[in-house]
């Protein structure tokens, strides 16, 4: 079958070309010019933008302009006779590759402080002045350059981005349209979040909220844009008063006239570059600015004014990571569309890659094209990973051309992907057997398994986080000395960033779980240029009663519906209730994908998944 | 059988007269006088002492001879008109029952912040003068006092203890006798001890560490006393230069003239009276000063004589968290001293309960007379829990003679009790069906005993927290909505005490896991009212090797030996693997204890550990 090729040509959402460059030297040489006409010693050029985000528009990837490093995490400091890269471990292998080494040193830290500081307390000189652009630093961010910087005997400076000042050819910011999110599917009106926000700003003794995050903004105001790709953000920011109207400063300038007049009564939307003038009005008023997105620029902006910043958590925050009824279903009715794609694509890879001639990168284009006639598809959520054999086992792999290989017999393929539906944001893994999976596949993909479906069966009280279940998920590689090097699961939004906090299942998720919380479930197990396993659905925080029960109880209800590939599966390693899971999940996937599937991927869906009790 | 009453009668460790008193109206009045001489508008009193101590000496039980409060936690501010008892959700109703209710507000607080400054806030008045024991807080504690008091609109005062002024009868410090811990015990000389703690000096830049923490002083000099119950303290300071002699300053003169001569050529052991002079000698000097134990009058006497004092980690606790070699044969041997007394005690209690006899208090008197039988027994860890029917639901329970039941057919006993041996400190709770169970005590001691048995066989890769573990002990609880409300483990010392830190197994435990620590691993279940279970053994953590394991792993081995009742165990809940560790475990109490036991325990011990799987 090519089914993929019978679709008529649309532009993917997706592109394989490697964005690296070998442009190092110039680029870098140019900044140091730079340097040399402001005074300046250094330079320091971290990954965010200025949110703070890890997806970044086009014009904010300055570190990936200047380094070639195109990671989503990381810190670059430009000194004159030194350079350095910051990154965490899942980048070594990548910053390594992308990056001219004889320019810039590659520095890997762990995940948890992924900062420059270390490196730049060695490197600066007594006397030397490293500069730094305010919009890409939060206050503490700010706070920890410049204790590193003072021990090392140098002072930091602001200065407009050297970058910018620099970069030919930058991209122009995006004017992608801004239009409305449906009451019916945000399920709950701007004026009764704002009224909840204002509650919160009360209780925390503010007059006022700047709302930095894109992520937030879009969720207060019911609002969805396009300046970032995957992402459905407007990129601006917000002034909320507890009194009087809200004001937005948007990026670009293609706000839909239905979003301007829904929000005239409550809320103006203005042009980013009037921000300055909105924040130039707070004077004598306690402002909330979020501690991890909001810049220190905005700080500095707010107390020029005469108000005071009150730096902590945006409240937005934790209401959006709880989703409303309306947003729940929704996310029920992105996962039937959206398993009815993967199903599809499962049947037709079982078909083409047996007969051997299936690529990544067709695996993805095929993906991503059943999901478009699935229908009210608006992107993928993500860059698809799509990794067969040892690239399977490269947990943040991006095929590109050059990388891009054909899944053989005997080997295992793994394909991370999701969407953006108007109702929700899907995320999925799946790893499939090609030809004869080892012995030693079959366990491994089982112990993986075994986590998944303790997570997904997991009950356990109110205010438990998810750093208390994260080992549920690890238990069954534990007992044979096996593990995984990334969490167990991240948030997700509703149409919105596929990664979204502070919900968390890992050692770092400290917040506890609430009932409407999505979340992935993706426990993994990687044998380095081997093959790699990952299963992943969403699951939805949900309250448990159960019979003779004491305490207030939450489970999951897993969202996500696509089989697991039962050849990978060695019943002996599983025990009872395993199995009957498996078999339940197994029925409940059929039953709900049955209507929309066509009969051929129908029958697929009967092979693939009889009960294992049998 | 009435085997305890057949021992001589010798002076026992434990005593169960009610401590409480109704003396408090005089005594807060006595204060208030003070007060008013003194120009003060109040004064806080901390439950701990000096050390900031869990185990305090009688002459620091201030808290208990103001208020009649006798938990292990707390604090109470006098002001002139209104008087409160902070105290953490475990010693509400203890309080309520202790405390004069008229005089003293009770006041429960999370456990995480059991601090006054919330009802300071609300109580003390503008201008008012709080004073302060500079003795009895940490530099950390008394600054959140101050911003407390400051928010108020007060002022704090360091004064000289004014419960001291006041307490007539107050008892005089301890003169125990201070005696060498063998090397062959402690597995490492001082001399190698000291070396270790000044290379962890040098690398924090400090030239000199004040051992504030009685437990830290113990361990770093190889010695141990007398000066507070259960626990073989020398209470006093240390003070160890990077070069030259330690001096150690006691409260105690009984300093044995062996331990004496044997610190000669490496540390002087001078009078607690000479600590001002110690303190003095420390200009120019940076000082460790460990943030939970020492107090913010050790800081104010270092900044005083010049030097600088660097409030961090102690660098000795983590050391003494991990056991070497000596020190676990020590536990070992000790465990299986233990194991036998307990066995002994368990096989009294099945023929005496059985008959209707038995009390809480003589369940403790016979198990406190087996180990003294046992032989070495240097005291009880802790007093005995002995609690009977409901009386096992209250976590923390002491018996006394008001509180003293018979434990009847048809009810659990739960006795959770230890020993201080110079070999090992053992701490063990067993919980024992008198008469017939009913189907949901044996629901939920299978539950509970499903939890320990997830915790004794896990296996975890080393840099794993106790909070990370800590849910597979609550897991087979939870799928049935129930919990309980305490950590599932705490640390534990080497003929030291029964507390120790930093390593743990709850939310709160947030070290890695190293080989060596000892820990408890303890779950229980509490039906307020009706019964307890709690089932307890002390482990081991230990480097794991597995065949294809690819990570370095850590396990447990439980050192504590004693059956569990195969009464309250419903074999139908466990999976064969639990089975067959029950089985493989009460294979090894017996095997390991049998040398040590009469023929009637042996016999017991036989009919108590058949194999379930028969």
């Amino acid at each position: 079958m090519t089914k993929s090729s019978s679709f008529s040509p649309r532009q993917r959402f997706q592109t394989f070309e490697d964005p690296s460059h070998r442009k190092g030297p110039e680029r870098i040489e140019a900044l140091r010019a730079a340097l040399r006409e402001t005074g300046l010693d250094g330079f320091v050029v971290p990954r965010g933008d200025e949110h703070q985000s890890e997806y970044v528009p086009a014009d904010a990837e300055r570190l990936a302009w200047l380094t070639g490093f195109t990671g989503s995490a990381g810190t670059t400091v430009i000194l004159m006779e030194s350079a350095a890269l910051v990154v965490d471990g899942r980048y070594t292998l990548q910053a390594l590759e992308q990056v001219d080494t004889g320019l810039v040193t590659v520095v890997v830290m762990p995940l948890a402080e992924t900062t420059a500081e270390g490196w730049i307390g060695a490197n600066l000189k007594r006397d030397q002045v490293l500069g730094y652009d305010p919009w890409l630093h939060t206050p503490d961010g700010l706070a920890r350059l410049e204790r590193a910087v003072t021990k090392a005997g140098g002072t930091v400076q602001a200065v407009p981005n050297l970058v910018d000042a620099v970069w030919a050819g930058q991209p122009k910011p995006t004017a992608g349209p801004v239009v409305v999110h449906p009451d019916a599917l945000a399920g709950e009106t701007v004026v009764e979040k704002l009224a909840r926000m204002r509650a919160a700003l009360a209780e925390g003794g503010c007059d006022a909220l700047v709302i930095s995050d894109p992520h937030n903004l879009a969720w207060a105001f019911n609002l969805r844009g396009s300046d970032v790709e995957h992402t459905p953000l407007a990129l601006g920011y917000a002034i909320l008063p507890r009194e009087g109207r809200a004001r937005l400063f948007l990026v670009s300038p293609n706000v839909d006239p239905t979003l301007r007049a829904a929000l005239a009564p409550i809320a103006g939307i203005l042009p980013r570059s009037d921000l300055d003038d909105g924040l130039a009005s707070l004077a004598g008023v306690r402002v909330r600015l979020d501690a991890a997105t909001g810049a220190v620029a905005l700080k500095e902006k707010i107390e020029a004014a005469g108000g005071t910043a009150d730096v902590g958590k945006d409240p937005i925050t934790a209401m959006k990571a709880v989703k409303n009824a309306a947003e729940v279903a929704g996310a029920r009715a992105a996962h039937i569309r959206d398993g009815a794609s993967v199903v599809r694509f499962l049947a037709w890879l079982d078909g083409a890659a047996a007969s051997g001639g299936v690529t990544e990168i067709a695996a993805v284009e095929a993906l991503e094209d059943f999901r478009a006639a699935g229908g009210d598809l608006r992107d993928v959520s993500f860059p698809t990973i799509s990794g067969s054999g040892p690239n399977g086992a490269i947990v943040h792999y991006r095929v590109t051309r050059a990388s891009n290989r054909t899944v053989r017999p005997g080997e295992l393929f793994l394909i991370d992907s999701g969407a953006q539906y108007p109702d929700g944001t899907t995320d999925i893994t799946r790893t499939v057997a090609v030809g004869e999976p080892t012995a030693e596949m079959r366990d491994r993909f089982t112990r993986v398994l075994k986590g998944h479906i303790a997570i997904a069966r997991a009950v356990f009280p109110t205010g438990t986080t998810g750093a208390q279940i994260d080992a549920f998920a690890r238990a069954p590689l534990w007992q044979a000395g096996l593990d995984f090097d990334h969490g167990t699961g991240h948030g997700v939004g509703a149409f919105l960033s596929v990664h979204e906090g502070p919900q968390r299942i890992a050692k770092t998720g400290t917040v506890p779980l609430e009932p409407g919380m999505i979340l992935s479930n993706e426990p993994g197990y990687y044998a380095s240029g081997a093959y790699g396993i990952r299963i992943e659905n969403l699951v939805l925080a949900e309250c448990r009663t159960m019979s003779g029960g004491e305490r207030p109880m939450l489970g999951f209800e897993t969202l996500t519906l696509a089989p697991y590939d039962r050849r990978l599966i060695e019943p002996a390693l599983l025990d009872p209730g395993e199995r009957a899971w498996i078999d339940a999940y197994h029925a409940r996937v059929r039953e709900t994908l049955a209507p929309g599937l066509d009969a051929e991927a129908h029958a697929w869906l009967e092979r693939a998944t009889p009960p294992l009790l049998d």
